[in-house]
């Protein structure tokens, strides 16, 4: 592969002129990056590279919060659920809470804000039923009934940033101060956000690209009273909820908020829940105060002739890169951490902005970085996972982070980042702005839609979880797949319908969840029309609880669709008479290894002779297909994220959406093997996703077969 | 062991004179019946044994039926789920069924009496919007909505006795007449099943025992077009329901009831279900009209100078030998067929009979004895899991079924009854009337109670069904094991608290179904009585799902007793610390073989430190105990029948009651073996349950221990 140069991003130090130098060389790199704990020096900023320089908003500034602790930032938290034993109940609501990261807010009166509820029955406790003693942080009810369990929503101040808070107690930083995290709500606040980067941009000329880390608010991190952490959520807008925000909200919104709306029985409005209108309106408005605000510092940086870069992360709450509001925020570009193909996309796809940059693994700590590891398989697999998705849409630039100086003492690493930045360069040119052929249309139906593009069944940040990785092989699966996604939401096909170039709706997810959807299938006007939509000729995938909530007979509401319901117990009396799986079918016409659900789900069975069982199992349907009018449901119990898999969802949904016969067009019947092509330029790849030579037939765009033969990684362009 | 007679019934057949004479005096045996397909003729009736004639009241007499065509039982049945593609969708609703068992009702307007409902909404169909089809047996329904779910619940006439047919169906009788039921609430048909038993008793004076088979209304039995089974409920009133019980329900009750009461989306109100009060408003109603005209019947045998028995299944419906009615009718004994302990059990501990009866297995039937089969197995494995029962509380005879000149053929087995009728008279002796050693006292807590007891998770007697087993296993462990066991419903709790010498309550089921109790665990009044008793000192032992619904930020309504609850995906931001089981436990000191929890339950897990994990594996929890207050928790994930598992159970419930110090009473460390004591009469018993040489130690009553061994099978009395 020939030498190129550029789209590559360098993390650099103080007094590492001449490597720094040699690295960028080496790596084409055309841009240098401070990182955490790293600094860049004067001969460093004077390389030729764009400079990109960290910027805090809403954190790292005491000498200003500490005479504004006033607006400081804060949260809305709920205390354990307490067991009352007799008719009074003392409630210590911060118990389990980190005193160094809340204090509670007797600023405003508790008994206009906080909520105390019987958790048995989920009554409000009246306020002249509970009463707080604010020495010891005691909340008192009297009236209780024994053996209910209550509980406090209340009000604290959030004095310490989330991210400091870890690295300050993972790194054992010590005496180093905390940084507070200040409101830009409020108005001195926001005026020093405004004035502080004015001045900074100034002092700072060196700077191409401010690189916001992030805006204004943390996603919810709460850490417990063992300083670890508590709750995380890579989307909750806990730390967005303050009085102030919570009185702006009513006069907007005309109606208040009750606490309970924010604290949700202690879940939070996660991402898992189903969003309710309360909850759906909250985030719209934190995301248009956050757009507008954010517009303010961006414009300023665009003033002093710099570019303006969000990190998709840390304080990137309420910008919602899919969402409405986000494109006039006016950045220029959007850096996000890749841990595999899904993750790529969730920057790749983003609109609205310049370019996307993708931070790659593994990090330059001594994490991986140490004698006798080997940083090259991390990297191998980091790159191979989301090499699949640059080959849909790539990211505009890659780059790293963490000390190059530790880097730079693997020369083995060295030479492997030398050559995948060269293919990514590759990559780029050979993709970018160009259509690769897409043999289907696929939506993703959940209760977030578009809003949460890519970022479906995680919880924070692409951590592996055992309800979620059986879901969230889907999505990785699909970011390197030859097929369009989109994701739609139960609300856009009760307003919209559903577009007519959709081929296969997938919904997936555990009952009741936002991802299944809950209650949400009871509404008429949703299930008829996908029903009709279905029946007419698309393409149904549920996975796991699809559909899922119990009414009428059924559990699954598309079980008329899927041909298969799970038994909950009350249709044991009905004979099951369908144990039998094909020998054959489409969707497993290939297959070479064993099913792998995951986590899968139980007691599935086929509803009648018609449904096609090609799965089952220990007295259980897990993988299942049913004809529908002219379309078609396929019901899998999981999907964990492998090549097979990938492959088995591939025949899936071309089997859902009836289109067979086009299944070999730019195909590899190797599972590790994967063809993309882009017929604007005539070109067209055949990959080996894995680090080992594979053979394979590969089809073409008319289906002619050809046996090939990869070497481990390659891309094999033409 | 010395010989010894009685308390044993055998099957005879015609001209088998010697043989029976010799199987009476080898077994002991003072009975004789006669069996399906088999009778007794006049030399056989003559022996000196009690003779017991099979009778049918509501079948077998199509001489009288076929003339009261009016008077032949009927259901409510249900169709399939059907799809309205426009505004008309027409319902074949019995599509599906055997046209030979049932017929449609058109005789009672099917506007007063059926129901068309949208299963998309659950509403009902206006009348004026649906029409029936008598010819084509066709409901079409206009003002469909396009893409909803439409069933038709109709009156059918069940023509067919379900036994005979399925019978019938099983052997092939062809052209053989097939045996129409008829309902005694019809006065033609209650006046015949009197007039008929008073001829026929005045005709078969030979006669000592009318064995009913059953009374007037067969359990649900279903079957589908092709003649196979479709639908089963052992405990399922479908066949009770007519025209005119409804009619005689809302005179009685002042209330009518709607179709959708019975046939209740389909799912008939299965046990599994949580009964409505329609439902046992109507239970009582049948078990009332039961057990009156049942009395009737038995006077007449009494007048006659006979004892009346009576069949635990078949037309068993409404008996419910357990409820508040069935000691009025007056019976002498109930026989029924034994499974193993729990079975047994059902039938021991039936009150307000003179005695009771187990059909012990193998039936002598041609599917065990063939040549080539040894019929001592399953007699070997039916009789040790039955003999643990019959040392808690014997049933007062044992017998057998089918064709005694089959079992003759086989010495072996011969030989093996002699000994185990020898062996049962002898725990007879020993055991009847005297109260064994309790260590504890046990209530399983469901909605059904005392009413069910020893019937929980059964769907058609004793068969095994995936969802059940694991629930199962509970029952089965304690009907032998060395405690006390009662039922409780939730109404018991509401209406009378928990009794004081409750020692454990086990709730044990799949979420939302009559075992765990569903939205039961809402009711504010139940949960707070049931966490009082244990808060004070009582054991609760949670077995899948207990207490499951979801509300109030817990799916376990008793989370807080348990210490763990399961995660629905709402909390999998909530950090769970708590995965490291305890080494050592009370509960699984002297485990030896592996844990098997069966079907379990997934995603449990531990709410804080101090839950006692005792099993963690695959990221959940499956075992786990609890302090709460003076008393305790204790979960398990599922608990399939094993002698392992009973003795995992008997752990777990000496360590909830918080007797682990009691718990070496009467004891044999060897999980293969069991000692029950009896001190009134100063004798115990060592068992070994297994069909191998067994040596354990054996603690007595003051703990003290000694080592035995024991030969296979072998009750070491003292």
């Amino acid at each position: 592969m020939s030498k190129t140069k550029g789209r590559v991003t360098l993390p650099s130090e103080s007094h590492f002129l001449k490597e720094t130098r040699e690295m960028l060389d080496r790596w084409g790199a055309d841009a240098l990056r401070d990182s955490d704990g790293t600094k860049l020096d004067d001969e460093i900023k004077s390389l030729d590279a764009k400079i990109y320089t960290t910027y805090f908003v809403a954190r790292g500034h005491n000498e200003f919060a500490e005479k504004h602790m006033d607006e400081c930032q804060q949260m809305l938290l709920m205390s354990k659920h307490n067991l009352a034993l007799d008719t009074t109940v003392t409630i210590d609501f911060l118990d389990g809470y980190f005193r160094e990261q809340v204090q509670a807010d007797y600023v405003h009166d508790p008994k206009k804000w906080w909520e105390v509820i019987d958790r048995t029955t989920q009554e409000i406790v009246p306020l002249d039923s509970w009463s707080v003693d604010t020495d010891r942080h005691l909340v008192t009810v009297t009236d209780a009934v024994p053996f209910h369990e209550y509980t406090v929503s209340f009000f604290v101040y959030a004095i310490w940033d989330p991210t400091q808070m870890y690295n300050h107690i993972t790194n054992n930083w010590g005496d180093k101060p905390h940084d507070i995290p200040f409101d830009v709500r409020q108005p001195a606040s926001g005026a020093f956000a405004r004035d502080y980067l004015k001045k900074w941009l100034a002092d700072n000329p060196d700077t191409d690209v401010v690189r916001f880390t992030t805006f204004f608010y943390h996603f919810t991190l709460v850490f417990n009273a063992d300083a670890k952490e508590k709750f995380v959520d890579w989307f909750g807008y806990g730390a967005t909820v303050s009085i102030r925000a919570l009185e702006e909200f009513e006069q907007e919104y005309g109606y208040a908020l009750r606490p309970e709306d924010i604290v949700d029985n202690g879940y939070y409005n996660t991402t898992f829940r189903v969003p309710t209108k309360a909850y759906r309106d909250y985030m719209e408005f934190i995301q248009k105060f956050v757009a507008r605000k954010a517009k303010e510092l961006v414009d300023l940086v665009h003033d002093a002739g710099r570019e303006a870069m969000m990190f998709l992360g840390d304080n990137w709450i309420g910008t919602e890169p899919y969402g409405p509001y986000f494109e006039s925020i006016g950045l220029d570009a959007v850096v996000g951490s890749v841990g595999g193909g899904a993750t790529l996309r969730l920057i790749s796809d983003i609109p609205g902005v310049k370019y996307t940059e993708g931070r790659f693994l593994p990090y330059f700590f001594p994490d991986t970085f140490y004698e006798g590891n080997d940083p090259c398989v991390e990297a191998i697999d980091n790159w191979l996972s989301a090499r699949r998705a640059l080959m849909r849409n790539p990211v505009d630039r890659i780059g790293y982070g963490g000390y190059l100086s530790l880097a730079y003492k693997f020369p083995k690493f060295v030479d492997y980042i030398e050559k995948v930045t060269d293919e990514f360069r590759l990559i780029y040119d050979n993709v970018k702005g160009k259509k690769p052929y897409c043999g289907l249309k696929v939506a993703i139906l959940n209760s977030w839609g578009g809003l949460r593009s890519w970022q479906s069944y995680m919880v924070a940040h692409a951590l592996w979880y055992k309800q979620t990785y059986s879901y969230f092989g889907i999505l990785e699966s699909l970011s390197g797949a030859a097929v369009d996604v989109v994701f739609m939401s139960f609300d856009d096909i009760r307003n919209n319908g559903i577009p007519k170039d959709i081929d296969v709706i997938i919904n997936a997810g555990d009952a009741g969840t936002a991802f299944s959807g809950g209650e949400e299938w009871l509404d008429e006007k949703l299930i008829t029309t996908v029903r009709r939509w279905i029946h007419e000729g698309g393409g149904f995938v549920g996975v796991g609880d699809p559909s899922a909530v119990h009414r009428g007979g059924r559990f699954f509401q598309l079980a008329d669709v899927l041909g298969v319901d799970k038994e909950l117990g009350f249709t044991l009396s009905t004979d099951k008479y369908f144990k039998d799986a094909l020998d054959t079918h489409f969707i497993t016409e290939d297959r070479t290894g064993c099913f792998d659900f995951g986590e899968s789900r139980h007691d599935i069975y086929a509803l009648s002779a018609s449904t096609e069982i090609i799965e089952y199992s220990d007295n259980e349907v897990h993988l299942a297909a049913n004809a529908y009018g002219s379309g078609r449901g396929v019901y899998i119990a999981g999907l964990p994220y492998s090549y097979e898999n990938t492959r088995l969802l591939m025949r899936v949904l071309y089997f859902a959406a009836h289109k067979e016969e086009s299944f070999l067009r730019w195909y590899a019947d190797n599972v590790n093997c994967e063809v993309n092509a882009y017929p604007e330029s005539g070109k067209y790849a055949i990959l080996n996703n894995s680090n080992e030579e594979q053979t394979t037939n590969f089809y073409d765009g008319e289906g002619t077969c050809e046996k090939l033969t990869l070497r481990p990684c390659e891309i094999l362009w033409r």
